[in-house]
C-alpha cells in the first residue's frame, strides 16, 4: 500500500481530544447548571407553580423521544456509514467520536444563544437541551457523510467544532430572529448540514480519488450493516420530528405526518430504483438512503396541519427526487462540479431539506383559522409577543427566508472550514489510501494474524 | 446460473408501487383526517372535556409502545429474515417495502371497519391507529416468512394488499362482532397470518426446490444478523402485547405476563434444542425462533389475570412445542403435506398462536369477580353496552370462536390469494434460483467488481 | 481439532434448563403476585388513594426506561460479546440464555429480600421489579465477560444461579442495612459483578490457553457486530442510571449526568487509544469498551447534584483509567496474577465501578442544604425514618462501606462459585478448544456444507 502522505495522528488526535475535553470541563464549570426541572429544588418549584404531579416535569413529555433521537445519532448515522467494504470502523467509530464531542459543544453554543439566564449568566439545561444538542450534531454528521473515507479524525473534529458553532448562529437567526418554525430541522439541520459538507468536500476535491475506487463500494455484509442504520433512522424519524414539538397535539401530529411521509417515500424509492436498472434489479444504495427522504422533507411542516394525504404527497415526491439524485446528480456533481459526495448527502439531505423548507413555507402561508382554530393557529405558529400580529402569509415569507439563511450558512461556512481543513497538517490520507480503515485503525486480521498463523486466512474463509 | 423464468420486474414493480401509492394518496385525501387528539383543536377539546393536562393525550400513554412495535416490524421481522446466506437483502429489504405499503392500506381498511366517523364519513387517526396498522402488517410479514426466497416483490405486494384486507375483516368479526379480546393478537395476527402464509406456500408448492438447496441455509454472520431480529422482537414483545391494552393496570399487567412467558420459553427452547443433537450442540434456527413462542402464545391472555406463574407455564409449553415443530413438523410438512415453510412460521406463529387462543379462552372462561374485582372484571372484558350481561363462560366460548374465524380466514384467504399468485405474470424465480438476492438486487461485488479488479476477491477475503 | 475433554452437554444442559424452569414455576406459584398497580383492582386502589389519573401508575414513569435497560441487557451485553471471530453465537446466545433464567430467579431473590408483603408472604411485582431483575442479571453478564469462550453453558447457568443469589444479599446489605444510595449500581452491579467474574476466572485459570490463541481475536465484521452492543449500551446508559431514580428531578438529573459522563469518556478513550499505538492508530477493543466507563462510573452519583462539569470530570478520568487498563493491566493480570479476562471486565466494570463508588461517597459527603435545598437533601438521600438524623458525612462513610461490601461479596462469592465450577462435570472445553462455537453449536457451513457441496466455499467467498 502506498502511503504518500503522513497520516500519523498520534500527536494531533490525542491533543485535540484532551485539550478540547478539558476546555469543555472548564466552560461547563463556568456556564452550565441544571434547570429547575432537573434540580433538587424542583419540589419547591412545583409547589410555587402549583404543579400537581411529577409527570408535568418536561422529562416525561420528551424522554422517550430523546432516546429515539439518541439512537438515530449514534446507531442510525453511524451504521448508515458502515456500507463501505473497508471503512466500517471509520464510519461508525468516527461518527461516535465527533458526536460525543459535538453534543458537549452544542450544549454550550446553543445555551449561549438560546438559554442564557440573564440573572446569573448561566445556561440551565434539561432534557430539551439534550435533544437540541443531538439535533445540532446531526448536521455535522450529515456533513461527515460527504467526506466519508477521505478525511482524518482530526479534520472531523475541526469540522464539528466549526459546524456546531455555525449551526448555533444560523439556528438563532432562523428560529429566534426570523421566528420561523422548523421542529424537525429540514432547514436548520438538513439543508445547512448538507451544504456545509458538500462545500467542504468541494474545497477538498481529490482529483486522483479513482486510485481508491476499488475500496469505494460495499460488500454483501457491509450493506446489511448499513441497513441497521437505515432502519433505525427510518423507524425513529417520527420521534425526531416530534421531539421538540409542542406538548399534546403538536407532538402527536408531527408523528403521524412523519410516519406517513416516510412510508410513501419507501414506495417511490423502490419504484425508481427498479425502473432504472436492467431486469428491474434494486440498488441497495437507493434503499439505504432515499427511503429516508420523506422524513427529511417533513421536518419543517411536521407540526402543521399539512393533512395526512399532504404528508403522503411530500414523501412521494421526495423519494423520487432523492433516488433520481443518486442515479444522475451524484455522478454529474463528481465529474462536472468536482464535488465528491461519498454518501450522497446531496440526495438524502440537501434536496429533501430544501423541499422541506419550501413545503413548510407554503403550508404556513396557507394556514387559516378555519382549519387550525383560532387558538390552534396561535399555538402552532407561536403568534405571541413580538410577532402577535404576524399573518400566515408573512410567516410563509419568513419561512422561505429561513431556508436561504440555512443554505447561505452552509455554503459560506463550508468554504471557510474547507479552507482550514486544506492545510497540510491534519493527517488526511492520500488519494490512493481513501476509504481504508487500515490508515487510522489497527485492523486485526490482516497484518498481525497473517504473519502469525500461516493457515489463518484459509480458516476464516471456511468459517465466515 | 440458470434463469429459466422471466424474473424481470422492471415494469411490474414500479407500476405497482406508483399506482398503489397514488391510490393511497387519493383515498387518504378522501377519507383520512387527524383525530381530536392530534388536531390543533385539541386545546378546545381539552377545555370542553375538562381534561387538565396535555399528558392525558393518548399519545403519552402509547407512544413509547408504538415505537417499540415499529422496531419489531421493521428491524425485528426484517432482520429475523436475513439468516439465509444469500437472501439478506431480500429478507430485510422486501420486508421494508411491504410493511411501508401495508401500514398505509391498513390505516384505510381498519379505519373503514373500526373508526369511520358516521357524521362526516372520515377516518380520524391517532397513535392507536398507527399501532394497529403496524399490527395488521405483522400478519403479512409472518406470511412472508413462509414464502421467503421463493416469491417476487410484486407477489409480496399482492400478498400484502389482500392480507391487509382479509385482516381487517377477520379482525372486525373477532373483536367487534364476537367481542373477543385479543390485545396482542395471538389469534388475529399470528394464527391468521401463519395460516394465510402457509396456505399460499402450499398453493405455490415448488417440486424442484431442492435445486436451490445449496442456498437454503445460513452462513456464520448471517446467523448473527438474524439474532438482531430475534432479540429486538424478544425484548419489545412486552410492548407489542401491551400497546393497545387498557390504560393503567391493563398495560402494566400485559407487560409482566409477556416478559415472563418469553423468559420461560427461552429455557425450554435451549433444552429441547440441546437434547435433540449429538453432544447437545445447539441449533441457531431454534434459538432464533422458538425463544419467541412465549410472546406469541401470550398475545390473547396478556391482559387477563393469568397470574405470573401461569405466564411462565404458557412460555414453558410453547417453547417446547415450537422447537419440536422445527425438529419434526417442518420436514414432515415439506415432504408429506407439500408445504415449504422457509422460516418455519408454523412453529413460531401458527402453533403458539393457536395455543394463545386456547389459553385466552380458558383464562377468560375461568375469570371470576373474586379474582378480578367487580369493576375489574367489567373493565378487562368490556362487559358493557350490548354485552353487558355476558358471563365469563360465554366469553370463553366467543374467544374460541374467534380462534376458528382466524384459522378459517387464513386457510380460505390463503387459498384464494395463492391462486392469484400462481399466475405466471409476477416475475417469481425458477426453482433453481430461489433464495438468491442476485435475482432482484444488484449484488455489488460479484459481477461488477470481479471483472474490474482481478485481484479483488482475494483482497476482501483477507480483509473480511 | 483436539477434543481432549468431554464437552457433551446433551444431558446436563437440558436437565438444568428444565428442572430450574419448573422450580421457577413452582416458586412463582407460591410467592409471586401482581402488585396493586398491575392488578385489576387498580381502579379501586386509585379511588381509595384518590389518584386522579391512570398516568400516576408507576408504569408510565418507568416503562420507557425499562425497555431501554432491557435492550442493554440482551442486545447491549449480548452483542458486545460477539467480537471474537468464532464465538459470536456463544457470546450473544449464552448471554440470552442466562439472562432469561436470571431475571426469573432475581424476581424471587430480590422479592424475598425487598418486597415480601408481611401480610400474606407474597411478593408483589410491578415494572420496578422487572427493572431490578434486569439490573441483577447485569452483574452476572459482566461476570460472563471474564469467562467468555472458556466455560460451558451449564457452568454459566450455575454462575448465574449463585450470582443472582449473592447479588440479592449484597444489595440488601448495601441499600437497606447501610442505606447507601446506588441508583445506577456502580457498586452493587458493576463492582460486585466484575470481582465475582474475575475471581471465578482466577480459580478456573487455564495455563495452556495459548493453544486457543488463534481464535482469541476478532475479524473485521465481528468487530462491527460488537459495536452494535457498545452503542446500545452507550446510548441507553442514561436510562440505566435513571430507571429507578426518584420520580421527577431525580430521573431527569440522572439522565443529564450520565449523558455527559459518557460523552466525556469517549474523547479520552480515543485519545489514549491513539497515543498508545504507532501512527496513532485506534484499537477497536478500546473503543468498544472504555467509551462506556463514564456510564459505569456515574452509577452511584447520577442522582446527586454532582453538577454537569462534575459529570464530565468523572467521564474524563474513567475513560483514561479504563483504556490504560486494556493497555497494561489486562496483560499484567494474565501473566502475573493468572487472571484471564476475555472481555477486560476489570477495565470496563471493576475500576470504573470502584471509581463510581468513591465518587458517590465523596459527592454524598459534600452535599449541603445550600445546594440541595432542605427538602431536596432529604428526598435525594431519603433521610427519613430510621436514618432521619443521618448527616451527609456519615452518609459518605456508609457509601464507602457499601463499596467494600460489594468487593467482598465479589471476591468471596467468586472464590466459592469458582470452586464449584472447577468440578469436572460441567462439560467445559479443553484449553485448545476455547473461543470456538463449534463446541456447543451446530455451526452451519463448516462441517455439513463442505462435504455436501465441494464448490460451496468458493461460492460464499465470491459472494460475501
Amino acid at each position: 500500500l502506498k502511503m504518500a502522505k503522513n497520516t500519523n495522528i498520534r500527536i494531533s488526535l490525542p491533543a485535540v481530544c484532551f485539550v478540547w475535553q478539558i476546555a469543555m470541563i472548564i466552560l461547563f464549570g463556568v456556564f452550565i447548571r441544571y434547570d429547575e426541572e432537573s434540580d433538587t429544588h424542583w419540589i419547591e418549584h412545583r409547589r410555587k407553580k402549583n404543579i400537581s404531579t411529577n409527570l408535568e416535569n418536561d422529562f416525561y413529555y420528551r424522554y422517550p423521544s430523546f432516546q429515539d433521537v439518541h439512537v438515530m445519532i449514534f446507531v442510525g448515522f453511524g451504521f448508515l456509514m458502515t456500507f463501505l467494504k473497508r471503512y466500517s470502523f471509520g464510519g461508525v467509530g468516527f461518527n461516535f467520536l465527533i458526536a460525543a464531542f459535538g453534543i458537549q459543544w452544542a450544549l454550550l453554543m446553543q445555551g449561549w444563544f438560546h438559554h442564557l439566564d440573564e440573572n446569573d449568566w448561566k445556561i440551565k439545561i434539561g432534557v430539551e437541551n439534550l435533544i437540541n444538542a443531538d439535533f445540532c450534531v446531526a448536521s455535522c454528521l450529515i456533513a461527515y457523510g460527504a467526506c466519508l473515507g477521505k478525511v482524518s479524525p482530526v479534520q472531523l473534529m475541526v469540522l464539528t467544532l466549526f459546524g456546531v458553532t455555525l449551526f448555533a448562529v444560523e439556528e438563532y437567526i432562523i428560529l429566534e430572529l426570523l421566528h420561523a418554525k422548523d421542529a424537525g430541522g429540514s432547514m436548520v439541520i438538513h439543508t445547512f448540514g448538507a451544504y456545509y459538507g458538500l462545500t467542504i468536500s468541494w474545497v477538498l476535491y481529490r482529483p486522483l480519488l479513482s486510485q481508491s475506487r476499488h475500496l469505494q463500494g460495499s460488500v454483501y455484509h457491509s450493506d446489511v450493516f448499513a441497513m441497521i442504520g437505515t432502519l433505525f433512522l427510518w423507524m425513529y424519524w417520527p420521534s425526531f420530528n416530534s421531539a421538540i414539538a409542542d406538548h399534546g397535539d403538536g407532538q402527536h401530529r408531527a408523528v403521524i405526518n412523519t410516519y406517513l411521509a416516510l412510508a410513501s417515500s419507501v414506495l417511490t424509492t423502490f419504484a425508481i430504483s427498479s425502473i432504472s436498472q436492467n431486469n428491474g434489479k434494486l440498488d441497495m444504495v437507493h434503499i439505504q438512503n432515499a427511503t429516508l427522504a420523506g422524513g427529511v422533507a417533513m421536518g419543517t411542516a411536521s407540526e402543521f396541519m399539512i393533512t395526512p394525504y399532504g404528508s403522503l404527497i411530500v414523501g412521494f415526491c421526495s423519494g423520487i427526487v432523492s433516488t433520481f439524485g443518486y442515479l444522475f446528480l451524484t455522478p454529474f456533481m463528481e465529474k462536472t462540479l468536482k464535488i465528491q459526495d461519498t454518501c450522497g448527502i446531496h440526495n438524502l439531505h440537501a434536496m429533501p431539506g430544501v423541499i422541506g423548507g419550501i413545503v413548510g413555507a407554503i403550508t404556513a402561508a396557507s394556514a387559516s383559522e378555519s382549519v387550525y382554530g383560532q387558538e390552534g393557529l396561535i399555538n402552532t405558529f407561536d403568534f405571541k409577543d413580538a410577532v402577535a400580529n404576524r399573518t400566515v402569509n408573512i410567516q410563509g415569507g419568513y419561512q422561505a427566508a429561513g431556508l436561504f439563511v440555512a443554505i447561505a450558512f452552509g455554503l459560506v461556512g463550508g468554504a471557510l472550514v474547507g479552507g482550514i481543513l486544506k492545510l497540510p497538517i491534519w493527517g488526511d490520507p492520500a488519494d490512493a489510501n481513501c476509504f481504508d480503515d487500515d490508515v487510522y485503525w489497527e485492523v486485526c486480521c490482516f497484518h498481525k494474524n497473517k504473519s502469525e498463523h500461516g493457515l489463518f486466512p484459509f480458516f476464516i474463509f471456511l468459517h465466515q
